[in-house]
């Protein structure tokens, strides 16, 4: 059974129950066959009852008419039916007891406008009984180490120790994604396929698995986070707990978008902003489901890293060439070795062999497979290696040729270095019960199949633990939102200057005239920027309503102008007056976007520089709020950074300064409370330490 | 037998020996050992002989104490000795006859400077010997269609139908790719390790597998192109034989450029370059092994694919919304089905299905297995579909729960649809007897094991086959080369620009004006930009040698200025002037390089904009000669391309006519030959349609 703190979660009864009521199960349906085969399989110890029409047995289950007829506690009822009979199915298991119901009928929001509506229907029956819903259109959970499967997810033997869980939305990939773990010798602990997540989510299974500590990684493939509060608070206790979660997330493209849509009815949402949560909530993201499985394996086999370098040993010269060039782009250090390691290194190593790091023993390992002795303990030395990863074959098939001495050389060694080992294959291959006894033959460490999945792998893994000990702030902070009744309009650039100006935000010096008399009685030296001053005018420069350079001697009449453009090109147009400002050239631009994303609140975006944003989208997204510690770190992501280190006769921005000003526009945005729906302070101008937001505009949701 | 085309190439006594001597062969080596059980695994039917000192018998190979001693003729001197012994036993060996060896002994240019001098003397002897030397350091090849293993790389069996051919520079790598392949159910034709490649190279095996009919792709991993012309012919040849050549080519990073020099002595060269160089010769590039042998696997099964969509039909909707957003990254066209299609497939789907590509046929394909009868052929009707991937699990281990009545209707329809189509498993797998005797029962196409591999290798398919009827350029056109004695010295800015002018290259007009009286004489409106003219002078700017938007009135004083500032800041550099030109403003500014690879040549490179070239490394590359076609393909790759495409207040340049501009700067630098190292011109400033270049610079080889 599984474990205490699992046993004490609120789902405790629905995630490992002990009684289970398989509704719907008939002979000739293969659904029923696959259900029934698990509970063979993986020797659930529970009671299961089938309940159909007749009350008949099914496939070695006892058959009841109704759950009610059972007269026996019911933990769970497994609902199989036809949609049309599902809402009845409900009542009986109500009546009987139950708790808790998995739903695999499939068919509804999933399905289009009907689908929604039957889905809601069979939410609001489940609130009405006080239903615990799983699904609809979920092939289900197994809870391997508690034995007890829900779920047509097949079993695959031998059952592996525990090791990683895997929480899909996909039901197919569930499976896919199991099988693939088995033959990365990957055991699963819990395999959940959360369908259209009607009521409970993937955010309710990742949380219960905080709890179960046969558990060591959580694997997610997602389509969307349907409640990303619950999810936020699941994962944040995961990250206190030191449990890695990797997540792989549809929603790179507008088609997977919709293909999603009509998977599983959900909403992929805005991809980067997800990329800022994943970051901020520090959950591994990847893109391949090879990726997902062996990211999460290593780190359950591995815990968190001690230092983030690579230390790769090979028999093979090409295989650290690969490693080499790969490593940058996976994100994976590969510290060179220190003139000590490398001397001794060589005291210890054939004669044409290389001391770098990757470390290429040579073929000579074939003839001297204890080299690998005398070289590990050397090259794993350095504090700055966290992982070492050895190359070179293990049987995967019967009567393989490998050299067995070498492997009882790694075997014996790698127990002794005090830090994590891996194995690692060249390429992907199928781990094998051939292979399960080489690793209990010769004490093997965990073997990861493929060098490029491992880089990336071991680059995630290196990020995640040198991130854990970080402070992780919040997404859900209670903001001390203003009074809504006090709300400023903020409904021009200069309210939206001034307003800033009031929270110590530095911003470009103006007056605001209102007649030319007034422009021409402006007394400092110019030249100046004009700007027409109106509530109803986004667009200034395309209205008229932009003049540049203004000499000081001029500004009587470039106020008639800009006032009589206007005038012709947005007669209906309220205007307040025009602004007048010192002319600013030089320096480097900085966009600071705050907007609200559906799924994850607000967001702050920052970008530099016009033609880097609009041509290379260089920008960086964190979500609300952020330290200037993060600030400056966003402000490091961006390609145009260099901009801002001092760049040809760009002096080098004051970055403190800067990261503080950024930090606090984002305070103030949370500050003006849920109903703002964007604020943009474009440009923010930067020479040096001085620093002036030049413009902003802010909207309202309705 | 091999086929009688690669009979007849000039290598094929090498390539298919018919009678081997194994120099070195005993008991005791474990290289041997190998080497022997190649040639009962792989069932040689040519004689094999055992040469070591004691004359005998290895193994079962006959025995004889020199090859003069066999007494009959030998096609390959296979050498294992030690380094000591390889020149003594190459003489014997060419005593016998004998005009090909393949050297497997190791220590030469990949061990350090004493290892060059040894390899240059193994050289040099095979030179005077005039043999042909495969190696050193190279475990060998395996011709498997001719039953011919001269190799330690380890027979796999059962031999699978042959498909694709493995060249790689490394032995072990070679292996590992062979096994790889065998675990994809990729049969492989010939596979061949060449280490030093001392004399013959890659690209000589690479123009023997062209000829080879049952080689129906060439799949490549190597460290440097030890002889691009070589390869380039042979790619050529491979090219319009439509037979592909998918590199996986190392360089990408200085660490690995390090390693590759520590494990074969080679040079990875400039990966920019090589990679302008696999487009215009339509290789395919790819950056892991697992690419390298399924892009590979991939072409040798369906040949070139008739057109770029793909056509992705899933029982599961998980893997329907993968490839959805996998797709643009891996350059994979997913086309929308028409609205005839799609109507077409509502009719023969179930209720919960949607029709979109990728398509996904939902669970109900569990009980309505022939689904994929009636699907397939619509699916795969459009004109725009090349490639129809179908995901279903295959069976890879004894017993595994599949749908066979599924797998039966997708081998029976896929063979009539007209057009290539795979099987895809959603992750890696190892394919196996039990996966083979499937694909016999069932029909089934050629599969693919992961979705994410399957899409980049679909992406690289798609741009192989549809740039096979392009024309290709020779790298090596004859350039009509001026005459070294009549070439331009081109010493300064204002030579270069003149040079070009001449060559009706458009160019930005000047004034050389030597005194103050000349410049102050200019009659021009203005304003202008002044430069110093000095043929020591590279950077103007810093030695105080340019002033810009020069009134015409002070173009005296100017003058002064600049001669003066020059004079302080560079007292030894010859001024023979200073150029006035008109100042120019606004548009865009583009950047043409010419540089000498040291591999491929003189190549092309042109950057967008100084600060986008700077900090976003925004250019493209392409070996030299490019047609103005090319060169729009090289702009239209650009992040900065809007700039030319009308952008803010920046007019839409004129592309056809900077495309041939730029082509003719890249054809003016190619005749003025050889010697020529660089041409700069930086920047060429563009308006529209007016185009100018407006400084540029020559360097030429000492």
């Amino acid at each position: 059974m599984t474990n205490a703190a699992a046993a004490g979660h609120p789902l405790a009864t629905l995630f490992a129950p002990t009684s289970i009521a398989v509704i719907g199960a008939t002979e000739k349906s293969p659904w029923t066959g696959f259900i029934a085969k698990n509970f063979r399989d993986f020797g659930y110890q529970g009671k299961v009852f089938a309940i159909n029409r007749a009350g008949i047995d099914v496939l070695g289950m006892k058959g009841f008419a109704s759950c009610r007829a059972v007269g026996a506690p019911i933990d769970l009822a497994f609902v199989t039916v036809p949609q049309a009979a599902v809402l009845d199915a409900l009542d009986d298991a109500a009546a009987a007891g139950v708790r808790n119901a998995v739903i695999l009928t499939a068919g509804y929001a999933e399905a289009g406008s009907e689908g929604v509506a039957s889905q809601q229907a069979l939410l609001e029956k489940a609130r009405a009984l006080g239903m615990n819903v799983w699904g609809p259109n979920s092939l289900g959970f197994n809870n391997v180490t508690a034995r007890a499967p829900v779920s047509a997810i097949p079993a695959l033997l031998p059952l592996l120790p525990p090791s990683i869980a895997i929480v899909s939305q996909s039901g197919a990939t569930a499976s896919e994604l199991n099988e693939f773990a088995h033959s990365q010798n990957i055991g699963t602990s819990f395999v959940a396929a959360t369908g259209n997540e009607g009521q409970l989510t993937l955010a309710d299974v990742v949380d219960y698995l905080v709890d179960h500590d046969e558990t060591r990684a959580i694997a997610i493939f997602a389509e969307s986070i349907r409640d990303p509060a619950r999810f936020e608070r699941a994962a944040a206790r995961a990250r206190a707990c030191r449990k890695p979660i990797v997540i792989l997330k549809i929603g790179r493209s507008a088609l997977a978008t919709e293909v999603a849509k009509a998977h599983t009815g959900s909403l992929a949402g805005n991809d980067t902003v997800f990329d800022a949560v994943c970051e901020r909530l520090g959950i591994i993201r990847v893109f391949s489901t090879e990726d997902l499985i062996v990211t999460a394996g290593l780190l359950a086999a591995t815990g968190p890293l001690p230092a983030s370098g690579l230390e790769f040993i090979s028999i093979s010269g090409g295989a650290c060439t690969l490693v080499a060039d790969g490593a940058e782009d996976a994100g994976v250090c590969v510290p060179p070795h220190s003139a000590d390691v490398a001397a001794a290194l060589a005291a210890v190593m054939p004669g044409f062999g290389s001391t770098l790091n990757p470390l290429d023993v040579t073929g000579a390992a074939v003839r001297d497979e204890m080299l690998f002795e005398r070289v590990l303990p050397i090259a794993a030395s350095s504090p700055d290696i966290g992982l070492i990863a050895v190359n070179l074959a293990v049987p995967v098939v019967e009567g393989q040729a490998t050299l067995p001495g070498a492997l009882t050389a790694i075997g014996r060694t790698v127990a002794t270095l005090g830090k994590p080992a891996i194995m690692v294959l060249t390429t992907a291959r199928t781990l094998t019960d051939v292979t399960r006894r080489a690793i209990a033959e010769h004490g093997l460490p965990h073997i990861v199949c493929g060098i490029d999945v491992m880089l990336r792998a071991a680059g995630k893994a290196a990020w995640w633990s040198a991130r854990l000990d970080t402070a992780a702030p919040s997404l859900l902070l209670a903001q001390a939102a203003i009074d809504p009744a006090e709300r400023p309009p903020l409904a021009t650039e200069r309210a939206v200057l001034d307003h800033l100006a009031a929270r110590s935000i530095p911003v470009i010096p103006a007056y605001v005239v209102k007649t030319r008399a007034e422009a021409a009685a402006i007394g400092d030296a110019g030249p100046f920027a004009m700007k027409i001053l109106s509530p109803d005018i986004a667009h200034k420069t395309e209205a008229g309503g932009v003049r540049l350079n203004v000499a000081r001697e001029v500004l009587g009449e470039a106020f008639d102008a800009i006032v009589d453009a206007v005038a012709a090109a947005r007669p209906d147009a309220r205007v307040d007056g025009v602004i007048v400002s010192p002319m600013r050239e030089g320096g480097v631009e900085l966009l600071v976007g705050v907007t609200r994303d559906a799924n994850w609140g607000p967001t702050i975006t920052v970008g530099l520089g016009g033609i880097l944003v609009e041509l290379v989208a260089d920008a960086a997204t964190a979500p609300l709020p952020v330290s200037a510690g993060e600030v400056r770190a966003m402000l490091a992501k961006l390609r145009g950074f260099r901009l801002l280190q001092g760049f040809r006769n760009i002096p080098p921005a004051d970055l403190d300064r800067l990261a503080d000003i950024i930090a606090r526009i984002g305070d103030e945005a949370l500050r003006l409370g849920p109903d703002l729906e964007s604020l943009e302070i474009n440009p923010i101008l930067i020479r040096g330490d001085e620093i002036e937001a030049l413009d902003g505009l802010v909207s309202w949701r309705d």
